[in-house]
């Protein structure tokens, strides 16, 4: 049977999965230098998170065993899925696994934002009892601004809607019927979402196109006041990708008083430095890039992915293959 | 016109219409002394919040004038609604007011404890990327459990549904009616909603029955385990009133590990004592009782209570009224 090297780490029962099908799973990193000395060769499939890089001179000293490449999650940027498409091989991953849990972190950041909740804590912690300067707003009735509508913004905005937020939406890859369909107004250019939002939260991929989407000239377009005329201030939210931000501009909008609050659990550079001012800012607050750390995400995304691995290396497909519309 | 003391602060739209309406209007807290020495006889109606306290003793030498109590805000224990009955003083407070806030605080106490964003977030501000110990749970597919099922726990219970949990109440006080047309449990002993909720949050009142109601016993029925099979913990929430979770009891607990975290609003002691254990707790967190601490629910309060006020005034009654069942 196949033998398959795991590099991050995964769900117990979803090496279980592959053990009872009779696979071999060799569970360890594997170092950049033996990545790019061809380490590779001696596998039918890898299956990594985010940690590994497999750029395309890893790929292509990877040998003619290698069959699939999986990430178990969603994001590939550390994978070169044409270069694989070129080498033949199908990068699969795990889309839906971390969907609810992604979204509830996202709500959970933005409640945390509007009320306080780190700083209040910080407070109670340092034994202040700060009642007045912890007065929030509600989200009811705001305007809340989703910077692509997949599966998680989808998620989102339906919470946020039982929370009575309205929804305004900006893709320019949806069938606007989706947008439609899900009561969210669609915006053609993301300026005019912007300006139409005191809530904003990002959730597309980051690429060329959506690097520093999030700037400074955006980021003054937003209202400050909500429809209902409370001056609730402007929040952003990135539970996405780090890079979509602009965080220089997003610490001076914070220090001007422009933005009232940022969450972000996604960053420029991660590991965040420490000495990042952004960090130390009253009305910042964040998470070390945990929005699919849940047991219940990394069960179902071993599970997903054992199961994609598993298709591929018996000669099907998995609906799930990245890179299928690269291969020839 | 009338004479209308303001105690502890009111929204400035609020004094405003009292002001339009021909009132004379007192702002500023009256001391216990004086209040104790009738300084109540000089007004027709006084206006609280929750600093002010108005016990059996300040009522009875209040003299006649005074002719209607108003708590701008929802629960009445710092007024002696009985002792105000025997004097034909009706007490009328704005219980709609705040309930959007304090469901909108409820769920991001919820999410805040299972996803440990105050606790990465100090992470964060110390230097740290805390991924690995940061992992947390959904709160999709576990049992909430609300003890009182009025207007604020069926928003929570709402919102709740929307994100994917199940909605288990306690409510000795409310027609069965009301929990099944919200699709929830209704749970005829409070024993049965422990065994059965991992995730549990407070809305009802603070009085002898409610006192200490979250004990030891309770807290050990708590199941710590999901349907779904995931270890997913025990956690409490309590944005209602101090003294109904005994805090001793859920410190003990949370150190034992069978709670997993604390997300308390309110407190047995407030200001809670700066040295309190409880507050440097890993899987603590709080905030300082700022339930209706929004623009939006003062704002409404301060509306509602004026038209409370003023309908009494008029010679009216107001259907806020709180001690109507007590007055012959």
């Amino acid at each position: 049977m196949a033998r398959i090297a795991v590099t991050d780490g995964m769900a117990e029962d979803a090496v279980l999965l592959l053990q009872q099908a009779g696979h071999e799973v060799v569970l360890g990193t594997i170092d950049a230098a033996d990545l790019a000395n061809g380490a590779l060769g001696d596998f039918d499939a890898i299956i990594v998170r985010s940690a590994t890089k497999l750029p395309a001179d890893v790929i292509a000293v990877s040998g003619d065993r290698l069959s699939v490449i999986a990430r178990a999650g969603v994001g590939v940027d550390n994978i070169d899925i044409q270069a694989a498409a070129t080498a033949g091989i199908p990068v699969v991953n795990a889309p839906r696994a971390s969907t609810q849990s992604v979204v509830e972190l996202t709500i959970g950041h933005l409640l945390s934002s509007i009320r306080h909740i780190p700083r209040a804590d910080r407070g109670l912690r340092d034994g202040k009892w700060e009642k007045k300067i912890m007065k929030g707003t509600e989200l009811s009735e705001k305007n809340l601004g989703l910077i692509g509508f997949g599966r998680i913004a989808q998620g989102v905005g339906a919470v946020a809607q039982a929370l009575g937020m309205t929804v305004h939406t900006y893709d320019p890859y949806l069938p606007p019927k989706v947008a439609k369909a899900q009561n969210t107004t669609l915006h053609k250019n993301v300026e005019t979402l912007f300006s139409n939002c005191t809530h904003i939260s990002i959730h597309c991929n980051l690429n060329d196109e959506t690097h520093h989407l999030v700037n400074a000239e955006r980021l003054a377009l937003m209202p400050g006041r909500s429809n209902d005329g409370i001056a609730c201030g402007n929040h952003i939210v990135n539970c996405a990708r780090g890079g979509i931000i602009d965080e220089v501009a997003l610490l001076e909008a914070l220090e001007q008083g422009h933005v009232a609050s940022a969450a972000l659990d996604v960053f420029e550079t991660e590991p965040v430095p420490a000495d990042a001012l952004l960090l130390q800012h009253e009305h910042f607050h964040g998470t070390p890039h945990i929005g699919a750390a849940t047991m219940e995400a990394q069960a179902r995304v071993g599970r997903d992915i054992a199961h994609a691995v598993m298709a591929v290396l018996d000669g099907g497909t998995s609906e799930t293959t990245v890179n299928a519309h690269l291969m020839s």
